[in-house]
């Protein structure tokens, strides 16, 4: 079979998106239970879903709503979870992470969403994709919650790679931009460099580098930057996107997450202590579950790899339907919006505009 | 007036905190009803306080039962919140900070408390105390809840320095073993490096030079290595001291300490929206409280500076009197079981196994 002979007869002008099945915890259950949740919300989104076709198919027969909606491509291999990044590409050819991400390359669809193991499909992503010309480090940028009207901050790099230059940091802040825009909504949006102290001669050289060179590229990049920001404004509302590199990134997120499940773990302790505490709960049930809904990481599922020839999203390796459909919620606000191209674009006018204008570098 | 004249007359056997009574968010009140609190509980401990004796003397005339506890000692000066460091400890001399820090070389007091600027205590800290033989850089160690038996875990280094090579943690390891063993009652502390993720191949090589390190010392420094641990076991039970640089722990710490604010505002939220929702509060306020004083920062409040000839403990700048008296009784814990001596010793007998055991830089 060939591909034109399998696929299916989407609308011209549908959002198509490329899921790999495999390779999350949750198994091919949680992926169809993702697409079922968003094809009922959003009629517009088509997918093309990568894996082992005869548990997908199993799967597809108990809901009929989705046969006109999905293509499905059958990989033999799947990349697991703790392979090395570079074992996996070495083997990874005609897996299911491997092909959805092919997918994209060849223009059957707008962006791709996978829950497999975070290394190997960055790794994949770079080597088929090839990063955007100008960009020498891809990130990872995740939604945040914050007290901004929108409900979030953007954070990247989250540990794409562990070493960021100033550079770098100067080109995830005009990503980051970018993706706050369209992800987001923001007309200009407002910059912060992650550091332990917010007056300006604190922390590492390439901090203090960084903030000039993000600061001159304000007009140019359609952003505002507002000086170094520190781990507790993560949730801050004076701040849209924090840049960082991915080691910190990494840890101040998972501390932020491992925070934030221990206390979810003492309301649970609190309200179950005791017989009192038991009927307090019941009471209270209707604000806790507000509570609930407001901190569930599920909602804001979804690490959006930025620098590359085309959009990936990595969801959680845990997503259960919940969290794999809001990553395809975000998948389609991306491929609607024209993410790829307008980031491209952004990159390649920074790209320019640094020719123009010497560097310290430069000069030196 | 001499310090002989000045001095009060102490027991032989009292454990004598010496603080700094300014430059706190929340002024002398906070400092004299923190210490009012410790001696009702404590009344082994006595105090020697450093600051404006005109604003102090007046807050004790008001409590009598201090009277005898504590010995006021003037000073004009006061080291402002957000003075560089260097600036603070040149013009420093005889300021409340200095003359605190002073108490404890002089052999008056055997633990300082300041809730003052931190760079500029720990920079005049270094200045006056002088590191341990061996030590290359202190380090701030803190402790966070978490789900062991004791309630915490250990962090450090918090934001001493922004740098840390594999011999700095190496040493932070050391230190903060010893610390909880002697803060949180450890025989054996288990010791993690945070990292982005737990393979042995991951992250920086300092991290992969350090991991031998410590695994190398287990034995000589009573600890156990468990091996790399991620931001989301900060509040874990697996690890009891989780060690780091400077930049990444201060990141962490205040990403953890901003989430666990942000819930809290949320959890107020979710409990005030409607009228239905104040009247659940009411049924909810017992466990409600006892959420709140489980995650109530002021419990947890100081972070000690080890590798110094003497122990400093910085208590956050905006402690209240609860949260003064949190750190005076760390500093009594530390002080009764003679920290300062056993942290030392360590110290010295890692340097002499270090200098038996060829590392691989000296067989390079």
């Amino acid at each position: 079979m060939t591909k034109d002979e399998d696929r299916a007869n989407f609308p011209s002008d549908a959002v198509i998106v490329s899921i790999d099945a495999m390779g999350g915890e949750s198994g091919v259950e949680a992926i169809i239970g993702g697409i079922e949740i968003s094809a009922k919300i959003n009629p517009d989104i088509r997918f093309i879903v990568h894996g082992d076709s005869a548990k997908i198919n199993a799967l597809l027969q108990k809901t009929p709503a989705l046969t006109d909606l999905v293509d499905v491509r059958h990989s033999d291999k799947v990349i697991e979870m703790h392979v090395k990044p570079a074992q996996a590409v070495r083997g990874g050819k005609g897996s299911s992470m491997w092909n959805t991400i092919q997918s994209i390359k060849d223009g059957e669809a707008t962006v791709a969403v996978s829950c497999g193991n975070t290394g190997a499909l960055m790794m994949m992503s770079v080597l088929r994709l090839r990063k955007l010309p100008g960009v020498s480090r891809p990130a990872i940028a995740v939604l945040w919650p914050s007290r901004n009207p929108s409900g979030y901050n953007v954070m990247l790099d989250m540990g794409a790679d562990i070493k960021a230059d100033a550079k770098d940091l100067l080109q995830y802040a005009i990503m980051g931009a970018s993706y706050a825009r369209n992800g987001l909504g923001l007309t200009r949006p407002r910059v912060g460099l992650l550091n332990i102290g917010t007056e300006d001669n604190k922390g590492r050289p390439e901090l203090r580098e960084a903030a000039e060179l993000i600061e001159a590229t304000q007009e140019a990049s359609d952003l505002e930057y507002i000086g170094f920001v520190e781990g507790s404004d993560m949730p801050s509302d004076r701040v849209d996107i924090i840049v960082t590199d991915g080691f910190t990134g990494n840890v101040a997120l998972k501390a932020g997450e491992g925070t934030a499940k221990l206390i979810g773990q003492f309301l649970r302790d609190a309200f179950t202590h005791s017989t009192m505490a038991k009927v307090a709960a019941l009471f209270a049930s209707g604000p806790l579950k507000r509570l609930k809904n407001r901190i569930d990481p599920r909602r804001v599922n979804g690490g959006v790899f930025l620098g590359l020839n085309g959009t990936v999203i990595k969801s959680h390796g845990s997503a259960d339907a919940i969290g794999v459909s809001a990553a395809i919620k975000l998948a389609f606000k991306l491929a609607k919006n024209g993410f790829s191209e307008k980031l491209a674009a952004r990159v390649a006018s920074a790209a320019a505009a640094s020719k123009n204008t010497p560097s310290k570098t430069d000069e030196a």
